[in-house]
């Protein structure tokens, strides 16, 4: 099953790179939440190809629809504002879709259509002697599904099916912006070989010092968030994501492309939450960053600088108000320590380049490859930060009803 | 999580009586298997609410479109050409979906639509003082929502959300059907006091000892479904569906409502198939059927009728062309044994009646119950088989992958 | 996986009816949950076939140890004041066991050991010459692992797996009792064709109806409790108990075997727990107890009673001190109202029996099968209350779980 | 649940490092592989503390018992070889384990006991006042288990807890070997701030290159078995592990902790393997792997250093043998090209040292901490590799049965 996150939070997710649409289920949102298709909408601005100045040039417009799961007594002609959805031919239906409205908690059904893809062409990677592009899933898939395998674009391999992701995302971001005033942020910290020594966490590590372990507020954060907006790339070093900027306009021009790595922190996370051992925050959020598409490594805390580190150096000392420093990366015993939650991912430079390279076709002959056509993103990582922080509201969102779930509180179980 | 059958294959739903739409994701689909639109639509046809002449007079056209999971290489103008689906207002979006292609193994997601609900009005179940309508939900799920509900026609707890097992269900008899010439169907065997002794398990069981154990043939279930379809319920007895159609006549004349009890039968089940113990078909199949909404009994094989039985009398006798009788109902110790399952389930009368009921507000004060208005669908039991032959065929699909998956043959595992 | 319950609560279980003892992990009990030991001896020593003047004449220890997931601070002595346990040979082991103790929120493991059984016989049923018992699942499973089965006593198929469910279900019960009064009880109503009328759904309804809906009290149950282990077999009734326990024995010399039904109870539940539809309460209970090895049938209150009536029969009126009937066995859309949880469970008569039987061998040579040697249990059903009543405690307490997990409280949350 | 794997081959575990023993149920073994008990030990003995010349002192035997799962037909003997085992006082029983036999498809459950440990004192870490160890799970296990905590020796989140992994792991193993020739390994690449450059990778890819990617022979394993047998740390470069076996030495005498990482390797793995996005193999090995205790980072194929590479140099050349590299490290699209599974795990130095540290008392009390008694382990990585490898091989197994579960062969569902 394509589950992302449960067993109490989940995102159930359907649709590939260039068929009808992406269909998302959302389960597991308590009931109360008011959710506005907009804010969803907001996320999932973030996420589209065209909405960074580098990213592939195909246009979509990504609107979501919500089809289940909200309601608003009292308020149901504001609930009902969303964009009508149709199916033509015989039996026509349409209706009003959901704009704002409180969860139910029965599960959120979610909707984006693809537009029209038909005029598209895909003959170079189709049947037996369909070409294979390198680095990418066609020669695997396609053996692995005996044929049967939608070539256009990726199928379901594409970025396309992070749409579920970023929705599923979203409504765990409201909620946990809600209850705890958990934000997620995520920032650009490499792009080829060139590096930042600027980093979310270490930029709220010291606020949290200076504050001593107050909360982040949300002025924190929305400076933040402005200096992320304002950035030739989406990176708290403006100087770098200029260079950076720079570089992958040139490599796009050269058809080649590039690895990057995205740094995502939750700041206020909820304390306590995360099960211990096999199904821990930490396995989660390992799995669910590490493996997103593209993804070869994934670190937590100070990742990497540790192994090289002594016991003594590395120990985050504790004192009454919190943790004094966060190598950690706000998880001990794959437990949340109310420090920011932080990872590190990185990506592998896009599969797809216009350069020519020794390949196969689905049948094993050897060609030389060359993409006859089609887009080119010359570096995935740098529109990755969206999903990511998805991923991670996500498995955090679930932790925290999972610890929930063992404090009954008795008063919840009275009807009469 | 909302998931039905499964680890394997496996079906979520979303969706409530009166919103937007039901959104449905079908996972775990081998690749390969063709699947129709029209196909699905059928077995939709069969439960929509209109489509039977006892039941609720609302008419629901409960047209789906298939969204994503379906490819037709060479074939695309016809895996196109599935009505097109449009989302309104700016930056419009319409696409094609899929009419009929082979499946790839990825999530299939379909969507049927409701028409515009706006109109409708639900004052008298609205808010802490809304009326309870006694043997519906509108009280305990009202207080475990904490007043976040949707009180719109039953909100999910409708009948309509049936629509997702009936879509998944579809899937699931395509491929048992084409690999395994198994066919599922279901016979109503009692409305109210009215029984009849004509059976499915009986009738195929007499053919299968006439025929010496072989397979029952297509012509032989086309001629059971024929039967089904000309009764005035679906009934294999004609004589009774006439009568019970009448007392459903007059008992909704009368504001009241009937009970009826089910019989789902699978005829050339695969053998051996469904795991141990705690997850064993036995388990899943009196889950899936006994669970459904309205439901209060669920039988295997001879049901309640074994109790009262010697076990000189009960042990079916076996030869080497298989079991000789079906006491068993096609299940020992949770497997296939190759001959028919069997299942009865009971309904009880429909909920909803016009007669004065004693009853609650939400906020617990003593009322008279009367239905102001709304639809009354005096007899549930009698519209209810195709979603009990779906959830049959869901789990037995999953126990056919989920037994294949300990035989591995290492041939599936090479690449070059 | 063979997992009872869950997700939050669930027991795993592994053994053979002769292997060298069933292993058994509770996973999800909360922390603070204090376990005795001798309370889940005391369930244990219920379900021991030697525990019930009907039952086989086997006689088995069926001594439980906990291995894991309590601890006591302060009281280390009594908490590992458990039997020891050890393993012989080079390198000895031994150890003590837990005999009181907090849960710490880890996973419970516990250990029942066989006495040796080293000197048993199974040549009738080995190989692919070996003899199949009807109604015994003898063929199916040496078919569907292809020859790898263990053939002594009926493997893992065997009543004895049960003792995992009554070890989660101990741990269930203790949770229930202390958190929310709630008690699990049983009653057999049928054995064979002889009936009773007295039913405990019954006996506490009066009760309920007549103390104005308040809690059952301990003193109620504990009456109860007397009359059922007074009486000859574990039922209200003690002139049907007295009969139906002349007539095992006759049947025991007959060498034939008897049905019987088992009504299941649970008192004081908590209310608003189920989860909606496919993972509702009702799906779980009639899975959880339909799907126990020679059951055919379950119903839940009124079960096949309620077909044959009108609506304005059987919907249960409501008051503002809570329901005042319960043809709906405490479940209304698969939540609870707080109204006793009620089912009702027909168990075919036990497959084996001495009389001689048409039969195959497993490569399905055809044969007259008469049992060479073995114990003999004419009635399995009235020993399965205890399993019954676990089994309906573990679903109860994970749909607690699962409610509570929903109703998050922000102070559960903090760590500084 | 603490489950590791699944839903298919999946280990439940249970046990704390001072209790009375590891509990492990392994579920969804294929009937018919054959499994010796030694073979089990095997890997249990290189888990062990005191396996290890620079591990903790702590000695145990770690024997491993088998107690279900297994058959022997016509060798009952051979199969209950084990050793006894036996529970003490009023109705002692004892019982035979198994030593060797075929797996009937049915849990296989291991216990592995600990020797007494009633003598030992944890005063330091009791209570309200208990101190807290940096970098440990004590304080937010103590609040996350309101109290209810095992605090002798870190309770569940010990190292010892691993035992279970390996257990699985070992069956894992000894069916992929019989089944695919696939064997797993692990070299330690770094200790602290010393590196090495060789890599079991790297060593492999030269090899399948040069042998024109036939499969990796047993006796080209061995050989590797044999070289990190030899070294001082288990290392593929035994100068780098001479070296390194010294720091750690000298970093013991000083009371502090190093860091460590290790490479992990499946050579000749199933090809194809592996389930699309949000359960791919990739997501599951990041999150098995990088998910361990003490873990900070989790690197796939070339891992971080892909980061700065270019398309046209990262992208591996196809030719009709084979992938001609392997920067993808046996994962494209989270599924199995044939090439060696690759991954790298670093490790965090160990939490205790003996150093004195600032940290809190469990109420908060600020205090400066020193270590009173117990063992201390400089390095925990250096022994690690055997549960990275079982963790691998888990994953990778359970991946395989998804598999083929897709892949129906009609053939396996036939009876009669």
């Amino acid at each position: 099953m394509e589950i992302l996150g449960g067993p109490l939070f989940a995102v159930a997710g359907a649709g590939e790179s260039h068929g009808p649409g992406v269909t998302t289920i959302v389960f597991g949102c308590p009931a109360g939440l008011r959710i506005r298709r907009d804010e969803v909408q907001r996320y999932l601005d973030r996420r589209r190809p065209g909405s960074n100045r580098h990213g592939t040039p195909r246009q979509e417009a990504d609107r979501v629809v919500l089809l289940s799961g909200l309601y608003a007594e009292g308020e149901i002609d504001q609930l009902l504002s969303g964009p009508a959805v149709s199916i033509s031919g015989e039996g026509d239906s349409a209706t009003e879709s959901y704009e704002v409205g409180f969860a139910t908690g029965e599960p959120i059904a979610a909707l984006v259509l693809s537009t029209s893809q038909r005029s598209r062409h895909y003959e170079q990677f189709a049947g037996p002697r369909g070409e294979v592009r390198p680095g990418h899933t066609d020669l695997v898939k396609y053996h692995k599904s005996q044929g049967f395998i939608d070539i256009r674009g990726g199928g379901r391999s594409s970025y396309r099916s992070t749409i579920s992701d970023v929705i599923g995302g979203a409504i765990a971001r409201i909620f946990l912006k809600e209850r705890f005033s958990t934000e997620v942020l995520s920032s650009i910290s490499q792009v080829g070989p060139l590096r930042t020594n600027l980093s979310l966490a270490q930029h709220f590590e010291s606020v949290r010092q200076k504050e001593e372990s107050r909360p982040v507020t949300p002025e924190q954060v929305a400076a933040v968030e402005g200096r992320l907006d304002e950035a030739e790339i989406r990176s708290l070093d403006a100087e770098f994501a200029q260079e950076a900027g720079e570089l992958i306009k040139r490599t796009r021009i050269e058809g080649d492309s590039l690895g990057a790595a995205v740094e995502v922190v939750a700041v206020n996370p909820p304390s306590l939450v995360g099960e211990p051992l096999y199904q821990s925050l930490k396995v989660r959020l390992m799995g669910a960053l590490g493996g997103l598409n593209a993804v070869q490594s994934c670190e937590v805390g100070d990742g990497v600088q540790v192994i090289s580190r002594k016991g003594s150096e590395n120990n985050d000392p504790i004192r009454s108000r919190g943790y004094q420093a966060n190598s950690h990366g706000g998880l001990i015993g794959g437990v949340t320590t109310g420090s920011p939650l932080v990872c590190r991912v990185g990506f592998k430079p896009t599969s797809t380049i216009l350069k020519t390279q020794q390949s196969v076709r689905k049948n094993m002959e050897e060609i030389d490859f060359a993409l006859e056509k089609g887009r080119h993103d010359p570096c995935v990582g740098v529109r990755a930060g969206v999903t990511l922080e998805s991923r991670l509201a996500i498995e955090l969102m679930n932790a925290v009803l999972m610890h929930q779930s063992g404090r009954v509180d008795t008063r919840n179980f009275r009807l009469f």
